[in-house]
């Protein structure tokens, strides 16, 4: 196996990868960092795995150790593109202050609204070829989110609480930004995205497709508990600080609010998707 | 009003406060950032404030075009000690990235477990004066929690949804923390709070009392959302990583779970806080 010194090209590219979307738009890829986004990543989404010879270590062992083998991947034998990386060399590539060790290079997955709206779970299928496996959608709808712990944390509950996809607007911060990939801790592998161009018309491509949308409004016209969110259903969550346009509030069957007591006078965004998913999520196991 | 510099012993003492728990301790302190935190805060718990000329500007300002003047307090005429300090000074006592220029020093506010059994709210008042006004307990109890950002995030959360007190082991993060105080967008002045030196005996107290005690746990016996949460309850959550202790686990009514679909492992300790208080919250509102 290579070992990469801190000149080499790929060192280099890495660094620009972690710093930049429009460098990690172009190469086509994003960056998960840790043992646990290794292991998860879908294998046919690898490109190139780092690792410090500790890491290696570690993981080799786990796998001799683990009785079934089951969700370790086969390190040296699998042809994955795989190089070494001393340690003070890794902490340049490491978008964390305390680095694991180990560092995947990931092709892009790539969703269509179609494959969304029809609720097709994605683990790396292809979204299209079967409806039949269609369940009820469920999908959260994010205007101009900043904060990318924020996203990170909203794809993680969101797949717990059986969220079938998420749609961004092109304001949002960038889903493959290193720090909401980390967020996910793992779910950016499972749960179906779109980025909207124009998230009108996506909202109204979505209601024309059966789909009740609702507005996470601190003025809603009712409380979120009042709804029957069994049917398809979409939930608009608007920026942390200034909550969804007008123009986006508009095209929403309905206005929904989470109450509040005491002083509060707004709720973080993750936690607001949360108490959402998880009503619906009640709901439909009634 | 007085100018302080860089070498002022005030400057000096304030570093140590937002570095040292064991600081803010001694003192008998906390130290609220921003103008938001400086508004909100009990008039009676203010010892001091430091602003830059900036900041005093424009919460002077925004006083006098305010039409009611409500909740601004009236800066130069309070006798409350205030201090001038140069932007360049107060980056060093700030514990921010982008400083708004005010902080306020405050005194640490005290609850009686007695207080926070009989569900009495906060604001500063006696927590031991008026039995009466008490509402049904609603607590959540954490055991070692490490994360300021998610101790923050469960007091603000927290008071959204009702509850009317949080217990804490003396594992977890210190509540003063500069970072927690900054989470809590302010409900760290009315969430009545108590840091208990034996968990295991406070719970027992609180089960004495008619609590009823729920431990969130992965290996729970039911579903978050099949208890009743009208009468007197409290939520027992435990560290971001380990969960809650045997131990502490041992001493709850009940265990429960809340279900989780997909791969997804966990849920972030603060996301599983406002997911359980607003379940309580929609039954108790039926």
């Amino acid at each position: 196996m290579e070992t990469l010194s801190a000149g080499n090209k790929k060192i280099k590219n890495l660094q620009a990868y972690q710093r930049s979307a429009k460098d990690r738009r172009e190469a086509g890829i994003f960056i998960a960092e840790g043992i646990k986004m290794f292991r998860e990543a879908p294998a046919d989404w690898i490109k190139e795995v780092y690792m410090t010879p500790d890491a290696l270590d570690k993981i080799s062992g786990a796998r001799e150790n683990s009785s079934a083998g089951e969700g370790a991947k086969s390190i040296t034998d699998t042809g994955l593109p795989m190089y070494l990386v001393e340690s003070e060399v890794f902490k340049r590539i490491s978008d964390t202050r305390t680095p694991q060790g180990v560092l995947t290079v990931l092709k892009r997955p790539e969703y269509t609204l179609d494959g969304i709206i029809s609720g097709i779970s994605g683990h790396g299928k292809d979204v299209t070829a079967d409806r039949s496996s269609g369940r009820i959608p469920l999908l959260l709808i994010l205007e101009n989110l900043q904060d990318p712990g924020n996203l990170g944390t909203i794809l993680r509950v969101g797949e717990a609480a059986g969220v079938t996809g998420v749609i961004m607007s092109r304001g949002c911060v960038d889903i493959f930004n290193p720090k909401v990939i980390r967020s996910t801790m793992g779910s950016i592998y499972r749960m179906p995205f779109y980025i909207a161009s124009d998230l009108a018309k996506t909202i109204c491509e979505l209601k024309k497709n059966g789909i009740t949308t609702y507005a996470a409004h601190l003025k809603g016209a009712n409380i979120y508990t009042d709804n029957d969110y069994r049917g398809a259903t979409a939930f608009l969550i608007g920026n942390e600080g200034n909550g969804l346009t007008d123009e986006i509030t508009a095209l929403a069957d309905r206005r929904v609010f989470i109450p509040m007591e005491g002083s509060v006078e707004s709720l973080n965004a993750g936690i607001s998707a949360a108490i959402l998913s998880y009503e619906a999520h009640r709901q439909r196991k009634i």
